[in-house]
């Protein structure tokens, strides 16, 4: 295991042939766009790459693999892309292999076991370091790699809000969106709402309460009231920004619940109150402003252990 | 009147001095963007001017005008920044003033009586064009024109998101935000809200109608909504945006009921349906994309004339 420089990385990648990316368990825009982006690239170069994802890939994001087929070969050489920690990577992901060979990634608490480690918590998505792997590398953009690269970069910020974003974030979006459907990738990721997410909105609005003098508010999901409302994954993503959004709170707390009495907690917090130190307190890890865990329980018991250890922690 | 270049609108800044800038009515985010950074920079360089505002600054803009104060002299060149129309010029605004030397606006539409004129329509914020112009007469930047420059591209953008965003509009906010407090414009303008702006929010989604098959969704708000809730101009904007997120949606309309039984229409648009053409027919206009009118009549007449015209339109 040894840290390496962005060089590096970019050398090991074209020293090496026949990849396989994996990325993370409930793949986001940014893992998936790391991969999109990086197998294309590799694939323009002549070599060969296929993408490991968990489950079928979300629907939303059907546009980042129109041009890609799997290619039949022997992975050689493994690559994990925007993956935190080797919990993260699924037992269908992992299949067959043995040893990851370079991971790329950025996040500050990565703990994946690889061979080579190029880690960079100053990019706000791991597709920043993809694409200057790619530039590095003098690998032409096209539609498949720019659509890539914006969707990590556009998804990681919540489109250029957050505060992980930076000038570089802006100029890379500068530098792909000639040559990709932004407009589309915006519309899917930050307009358009169905009617059922629009409702478990509004739900969701219904349980909020707040706690440490208005500091802190917390909201939850159900699986009753996501088959009430007919939502499914799509509709339940980006509910973690809402009780953080709200006059005065520092930290918004979001509990979904996921089957066999199991809570996926989501922490959003304001500037100079460390997210992932909180969910680390239940094995959790993540981002400063930005992190999850998981704790088993009924709604209320898990409620009030996080209510209980926010109150102490604000 | 004459269309001038860039060029030569930056001339006529440096050759002229004792300027007052003049802001639209319902002052937004570009308007004042423009006028303050622009004000800075030429005071900047030794000149004098003054910004005249209708009404009072919206208090989440106050981070704009904190190093601001009026200066003692005679207004000599008159300058409109991001001002589309005569109409949308207030007698306050326009006091002692007979004529205006200089125009510099981004709508498509403009129509403001100047003598000079320049009007880039390919900017999604008039602030694009300030910043060029701050660029090209080689004045520094600091935290105060930064900040307005940022305010305009970021809030006519939706922070982005909207398809008049380009990869200019991206690297005037990669080149401003080392200079400003960007997390906090951003905080201000597309993170917080009030328990009033979500309880208004949801109000909203509860007057929805959806017209023309699914393509056009209507929503409105009076002031009686706006007088139970508690809400503020603060808390009404962005709400144009809700109707045209829902999927299948094409056109979204939002009524706003003002004194004097006139209901403000906002319109947003899909590409290719052109907001400001359908608001022309009510004396409006504006964006292909983000247009408005005003139009006399109980909440139910203006209703139906908006949903007959939609359902030609469409």
């Amino acid at each position: 295991m040894r840290y390496i420089t962005l060089n590096e990385a970019a050398s090991l990648l074209s020293e090496h042939d026949n990849f396989r990316l994996l990325t993370h368990s409930y793949p986001d825009g940014d893992t998936l766009g790391c991969a999109y982006a990086l197998c294309f690239a590799l694939r323009k170069i002549g070599k060969k790459c296929n993408i490991a994802v968990d489950g079928k890939l979300p629907s939303k994001f059907r546009y980042l693999d129109k041009n890609y087929k799997d290619q039949d070969f022997e992975p050689a050489y493994i690559v994990s892309v925007d993956v935190a920690s080797m919990q993260l990577l699924s037992d269908s992901v992992m299949k067959g292999i043995k040893d990851i060979d370079l991971c790329i990634d950025h996040h500050r608490t990565n703990s994946v076991l690889a061979e080579n480690i190029y880690v960079d918590s100053s990019a706000a998505a791991a597709c920043e370091i993809i694409y200057q792997i790619i530039e590095m590398m003098e690998i032409p953009l096209d539609e498949d790699i720019a659509a890539g690269i914006y969707t990590g970069v556009s998804t990681d910020t919540g489109c250029f809000v957050y505060t992980n974003t930076t000038p570089r974030t802006h100029r890379i979006a500068a530098l792909v969106m000639p040559y990709c459907d932004w407009k589309n990738i915006n519309n899917i990721n930050f307009v358009v709402k169905s009617i059922a997410k629009v409702n478990m909105e509004r739900m969701i609005y219904d349980t909020m309460e707040f706690y440490a003098g208005g500091k802190c508010a917390i909201v939850y999901t159900t699986i009753a009231m996501q088959i009430a409302l007919g939502a499914g994954d799509d509709e339940m993503e980006g509910l973690a920004n809402i009780p953080r959004q709200i006059e005065g709170v520092m930290m918004g707390i979001t509990m979904r619940e996921k089957t066999g009495g199991v809570f996926k907690i989501s922490v959003r917090t304001n500037d100079g109150i460390d997210a992932a130190k909180f969910c680390k307190q239940f094995s959790g890890g993540g981002h400063p402003g930005a992190a999850g865990c998981s704790i088993e329980g009924t709604l209320g018991e898990v409620k009030l252990k996080l209510i209980e250890a926010a109150e102490k922690y604000l």
